[in-house]
């Protein structure tokens, strides 16, 4: 299972009432930060998360509405005593902004480990979980992430009998461990069967419709995606701003055939979301209004 | 007469009620800002004001509590459309900070001038006000600011005369400026009373008392000073941070005279600083617990 809080759903600046656009997951105790705007560690702490735990911060771009509330989130890290490094992944010249911006968080208890992304799509591994980056279109270098916790297939009985698995090593290949015993290997394979739908889940802010996202949100429990504008008539101007609308979005997640999209990153000219949700909704049911503070816990599927 | 608002009164880090250190100060449209932590952008906003008319910003130091908002409120301040240029008054090191803080604020619509602190006393001098900054003693390179608008003598009918000032020239020289008329000088004065007590008003945080804070407060009407602990049994604490008490600040306020006294920058392990006001009271009867959004016009006295 993974936790997902939706800290921020705003663009562009943050609004009283409304914090920049920025979302966790947790799993398994391992917290992915995406995104880290001005108020980001507010909208943590307001949402009863703590800092200690983010792992990775995953940077979308370089706009200040996504990365500057990076070095007080930093520094309240550290403040509660983190001492693991933290892997940041963000596009081409990550290591300048981050750099740049500790300027004045000096003297972090921990390190900063740095993984900037020059393909069109990379993945990286962490233990049960991997964490996609896929390139998308915006007026700078912009990434969405895509993160899939996979699950193994059930255990089978009568395969690993037929396998002559010794009992001994059962349950260890059941957590896809491999075991020698008495000169031979056995490999989970041999006790499992066919591996069963994970959990996905897509985070993606600035940026026009891609197939990049389309192909991303393939079947995801949960996309989270702009809606810079509401109305439709915005669409010219989102083309412009390199920004998606209402529709747009539900568009993707229908065709995409994930199963539920919340909208964010609304643009501070729209005050009253809502007033254009029915519409998005018509094109995807499952189209929800993201809000600060939104949660879910998605689970394997039974 | 000056405006004066509180924008913040948190030290180290937001919390959800109380944005960093930060106040804004109004004079005849001139808008001159003192630290620019995280969030400050938004609590500006919640005190209506805009961001346009801020024409100098004036930074104490670099931890990141006091600037870390700095990129996201120049990005406002242009989509506001500023053009004129804006000053920016720091220590020694003020070029490379903003400098290091704009890598995600590309682009602006108006330059940005950068006066470095060499000096313990440095005046700026502006139109109808100045500002003197002030080393206090932090872990770090430390200002204070104390922020004047002078007030010219009362205009004197009898002096004007005995001086043979041409009445032409009277709402001229009443403006302190200077004239010319068939070949003679006047000066301002020729013609008005003994200078007037004028505003003073005074920002500092993060520092341990001062001399030059105590003379820097001197007669203030009204000065805002850091309170990072209430309690008096935090006093060695406060020495080994470098941070002062609430007994502290009332004991600058008191010997030098001030009218007012607005505590901030409160400890995010203080919760409830209304818990410790009355001792600070007992000190310097003026003292008033800060709180974010607080505001006070002060005019030239009758």
């Amino acid at each position: 299972m993974i936790d997902v809080c939706l800290l921020g759903t705003g663009g562009t600046m943050p609004l009283k009432s409304r914090w920049l656009s920025s979302a966790l997951v947790r799993h398994n105790g391992k917290c992915v930060l995406f995104d880290c705007g001005e108020g980001t560690q507010i909208a943590l702490k307001c949402a009863n998360f703590t800092f200690k735990p983010i792992d990775v911060i995953c940077l979308t771009h370089f706009h200040a509405d996504h990365v500057s509330g990076l070095p007080g989130m930093l520094l309240s890290m550290g403040n509660e005593g983190r001492e693991q490094p933290v892997l940041i992944i963000g596009p081409r010249g990550t290591r300048k902004v981050v750099s740049s911006l500790c300027t004045i968080a000096p003297g972090l208890t921990f390190d900063i480990e740095i993984a900037e992304l020059i393909n069109p799509d990379e993945t990286f591994y962490f233990n049960g979980f991997t964490i996609t980056a896929f390139k998308v279109n915006h007026a700078v270098s912009c990434y969405g992430y895509r993160l899939d916790v996979p699950r193994a297939g059930k255990f089978d009985v009568e395969k690993a009998k037929a396998n002559n698995v010794p009992m001994a090593l059962w349950s260890r290949l059941q957590k896809e461990e491999t075991a020698e015993y008495e000169g031979k290997t056995y490999t989970s394979d041999m006790v499992l069967g066919e591996k069963r739908k994970g959990i996905r889940f897509v985070y993606s802010t600035d940026t026009r419709p891609t197939e990049s996202l389309y192909e991303n949100c393939m079947g995801a429990n949960l996309a989270i995606l702009e809606g810079m504008y509401g109305a439709d008539e915005k669409e010219s101007h989102a083309k412009i701003k390199m920004h998606m609308t209402f529709a747009e979005a539900a568009d993707i997640a229908s065709k995409a055939n994930a199963q539920e999209l919340w909208l964010t990153h609304y643009s501070p000219s729209m005050p009253n979301p809502q007033d254009y949700i029915s519409e998005a909704q018509s094109i995807f049911p499952q189209t929800q209004l993201g809000f600060d503070g939104k949660t879910k816990t998605i689970y394997f599927p039974e």
